[in-house]
């Protein structure tokens, strides 16, 4: 049942923010609503990157009602002089009489800043309503902005005995619609999808966002540290998407040639046998890639795991036992040890879509931003 | 929010009756509740075998204020007469205005008799309020009664990787502690427990049901097709619970005579290589265990899969990844040659015990109760 307070506004900015995921690069998303007098006068959501920010659409929309009102803003209102004016500039010469804003910006340089420059002004201004909420949101742009790397989310369709595949190799289908669906859902909410050459050798697959609507294609990442990828696949040839091949340096030169060519990118990344994997995310990092869905094959989601580059796992599992003593399972890599040594998530999300479930955690290795 | 109607107190009922499970042996367990002029005047638990039934308690709570009241049963009232009259003469005999029923009893022979006798008296009789809780809860009796085989529910525990130990084959401790109480609360509510011989030889294990408060022991069976129970093993010497050893004919006869001196049923199922399940969950059922826990290991696991002798899965699983090549898993046979042949489990539940998730489902060969 819907209270009216300040949560009341808060969860509207918050929900106009997530339905933006996805549209912003490697920007965080924001949404923005500004109160007067009982009633809305002004929302805003930053929709694109180099476009305007959140509080700015609002402001826009308030007009001179802004004067006096309070302002619902999911992220802290940013602090440096560019082409225009900060946000908490503009939100001062609107007088505007109260800011609440639900998270600190994350950048440590700048963390504060755009609360103290309204503070100063006399603006009143609360921080930390819905703050978890708010920093879960922005998981994908704290990292990023924080660390230099890009968020990588790892995802796996597996039966609940954890197998990908049938005795004779055959996986079609594990997964329902809705976890399909909530899988395309992810790759338009990330920048990069990242496969390894098997899948592509083996699956031929697209990688493409397709939902009911349109949404947007990540960039296409193929880990392959010999130059494996097939020169007719469809990552190299159907235009849909770009394509990055990340290899190795001793990779033969004129099929990193012939790939350049067809307006795919080689990056090499350590001298092999096997990609430097963090290497590979510094360099995706400087292109701007702040978040990437790994999608397998098992060997690539083991050694991600195993250098600690995932940052969270959502595993869709089908109400389905196929046994088997060699099938594939979703993360193959030497493992631990001992079982107190297992990778631990937390932050456990469980949710049924229809008959399949959906888990969702996060590695103990990273920091949790609301901890 | 409670509302006050039939439910409120059928739901009653039911609880009453689910508290009890594990008490009753192969008989069901039901619960009543008898209400008059807006108040609750008779409650009864059908609470052990031999003793009286739900009804018979709740009358004699109420006397003579059953008289023009509305009996709330989980189970259709029994119209057998054996040593005393049948509940449904019973109800009858004091005199009850209406009977409301949530499910029939399952035994096609017997079914819908108690409430022919009622309405013969001209009891208002109505059935099928809360019936799919209530069969759930009476699932096990309904497979005895029906097939005259126990009910099996095959209870695992691993790592979301589908493991059950690490590397080095070190597997302590997988599931958490809320996860360790529910497997105790499911050995209470079985009339057996079962494990293959390779468990007793590894772990040396008590299959005792282990709670805050007391719990009832369920009879131990070992399926162990050459006898090889170490004969100084816990479930055969420590007399906390029965145990019955299930082998082949081609056993050891010495080993069979220690063990029978011991006090250990042994049972002969098969000429082998293998027990025969199938004969031994016959003989089982002869001796009236109406339900049994299964616990492993993989390879039985797998083979009572095989031969779809199983009613129930509770998967326990563990927010860990431990990865590995050849770690064991929780069911070890051969497999089905492709995904679409894969077995599937329908009524899918889903539950977090704190950063554990419990996942129980029928598997499709089994009919369930409420289609």
């Amino acid at each position: 049942m819907d209270v009216m307070n300040d949560e009341f506004y808060m969860t509207l900015a918050l929900e106009m923010a997530e339905r933006a995921q996805g549209q912003t690069g490697i920007n965080p998303v924001v949404g923005c609503v500004i109160v007067k007098n009982g009633r809305m006068v002004g929302l805003g959501t930053h929709l694109q990157r180099g476009k305007g920010h959140a509080e700015v659409h609002a402001l826009e929309m308030a007009g001179t009602e802004a004067e006096g009102s309070t302002v619902y803003v999911t992220l802290e209102p940013c602090s440096h002089y560019g082409k225009t004016p900060p946000c908490s500039e503009k939100l001062i010469r609107a007088k505007v009489k109260k800011v609440i804003v639900a998270c600190e910006d994350p950048n440590h340089e700048v963390a504060g800043k755009g609360i103290s420059m309204l503070r100063e002004q006399g603006i009143e201004v609360e921080v930390g309503l819905l703050q978890d909420r708010a920093r879960y949101l922005n998981e994908k742009f704290f990292k990023y902005i924080t660390t230099g790397l890009p968020f990588v989310t790892l995802k796996t369709a597996s039966t609940l005995d954890g197998k990908i595949a049938a005795k004779s190799g055959d996986s079609k289908w594990i997964s329902n619609e809705k976890a399909r669906e909530n899988v395309h859902l992810l790759r338009h909410r990330h920048q990069g999808i990242m496969v390894g050459v098997g899948t592509v050798i083996a699956d031929n697959p697209e990688l493409t966002t397709r939902l009911d609507v349109d949404g947007v294609n990540p960039v296409r990442i193929i880990i392959d540290s010999q130059l494996r990828t097939p020169r007719a696949a469809k990552v190299v040839k159907d235009g849909l998407a770009p394509t990055i091949l990340i290899t190795t340096e001793g990779a033969d030169k004129e099929h990193a040639d012939y790939f350049e060519k067809q307006g795919v990118q080689v990056i090499r990344c350590g001298t092999g046998p096997r990609v430097d994997l963090l290497t590979a995310l510094r360099k995706l990092s400087e292109l701007e890639i702040g978040s990437i869905l790994l999608e397998g094959g098992g060997t690539l989601n083991g050694a991600m795991l195993e250098n600690k580059l995932v940052d969270r796992l959502v595993m869709f599992m089908a109400p389905k036992i196929v046994g088997g003593y060699n099938n594939l399972g979703s993360f193959r890599f030497e493992g631990v040890e001992r079982m107190s040594e297992a990778i631990t998530l937390r932050n456990l999300e469980v949710e049924m879509l229809d008959d399949n479930i959906r888990i969702s955690g996060v590695p103990v290795w990273r920091k949790v931003d609301k901890e």
